[in-house]
């Protein structure tokens, strides 16, 4: 939706396709600009990991933050996935935005209007706890922008126990299909409608945790956020 | 959201989790009833299929829809994911829906509310073209209800130019994170709004295809399914 709002382009403004990030279906939806690959980042909220344990396949959802040329994903010291991304494996990164439904006039050519990225590469382990501190910030400013000053801050303890991974953007590329539907030229004149349906991810009302002290009100932060990503209410 | 809305049980109403499908991480948040995996199966729209080649992970996402007890996804016979999968390695499909963000009082406590699946197995290639025509329907039923018998039908050209693979829902297991925040008992009274802001994938208005032909009015069926998943509007 947004993918040329943000011109920002560093010194390498191309991630060089390789064996593990070529697209090789509709090379046509390929991007390969660090811009587009950094919107559609800044935009999702989950990304799915993908990593091999004894020779299978394992996909973990799981919220990350872009912080420059790196992601970076944290959890548990327990979780297995981020055991093992902290092992050095291989890792895929997938994250996918679904824009909207496709509706051509033949059924073969109904499709989907998304926007996705895979990362391919490994995951280093943020240890020292003032690094931890700063990715703690970035996922929690992630969710909202301006939380993280209101909220009780991290304790030792706390920073002690998240396990905090940075996976670099250096392998990486996008995947884009907008636009209407693409008919052959002899169903343009078959009478049905076509179009797009679109879809995307939109709040809903905030919801007051119960316990929440009178007089408490829901903060401007959180008003804003709702508008930005649904400004039609 | 609506994970207890489907009470149909099959005679084997629980997955009996494995080494692949076992929650290990908060295990209070697996679910392995049948009918929760195939509540959240039929919520989402885009499942991420992952597979090893060469000894790396791959990650890809995809649409899908679910038919009884099997997914089936489906695409170009020239797709990679789809040749490695036909060639039946295995396979880790997860599909992951996001339904908030949830603010604690304490940063480390911040959260997202969600439903996810992983199956495990191995796809099987769906070739007799009656079958394959039936699963073509059931994917472009599962994006707008009501589509597929208006649309101009697939040859049997387009019907041998899909690959369609099915996938057993034999081995799966369901993650599900819903309501509030969880604070300490000692943070209850920190001076901070704290719930959940709810998130959701909305349709927004329908846009016509620019070469429609005059007097095509949208389908009754597009406003329903618009309805369907947006009450407020």
């Amino acid at each position: 939706m947004n993918n040329s709002s943000k011109q920002t382009q560093t010194a390498s403004g191309q991630f060089v396709p390789t064996d593990h990030t070529r697209v090789r279906r509709y090379p046509a939806r390929a991007k390969y600009d660090r811009a587009t690959v950094e919107a559609i980042l800044d935009d999702a909220m989950v990304c799915h990991v993908g990593f091999v344990h004894d020779g299978h396949p394992f996909v973990i959802p799981t919220m990350y933050v872009r912080d420059g040329e790196r992601i970076l994903i944290h959890g548990s010291p327990l979780s297995r996935m981020l055991t093992e991304a902290a092992g050095g494996v291989a890792l895929c990164v997938t994250v996918t935005l679904l824009d909207g439904v496709v509706l051509a006039r033949a059924a073969f050519h109904h499709s989907m209007n998304y926007r996705s990225v895979a990362i391919v590469g490994r995951a280093h382990e943020v240890l020292e706890p003032a690094a931890k501190l700063a990715a703690m910030r970035a996922l929690v400013e992630r969710l909202i922008p301006g939380r993280w000053d209101e909220v009780r801050q991290p304790t030792p303890g706390e920073i002690a126990g998240t396990r905090v991974l940075e996976i670099p953007l250096v392998e990486a590329s996008a995947k884009v299909r907008t636009g209407g539907p693409v008919d052959l030229a002899e169903d343009e004149s078959f009478p049905v409608w076509a179009g797009v349906a679109p879809l995307a991810l939109m709040p809903g009302a905030p919801i007051p945790d119960p316990g929440l002290a009178p007089g408490i009100e829901l903060p401007d932060y959180v008003r804003r956020w709702r508008q930005a990503k649904n400004p039609a209410r």
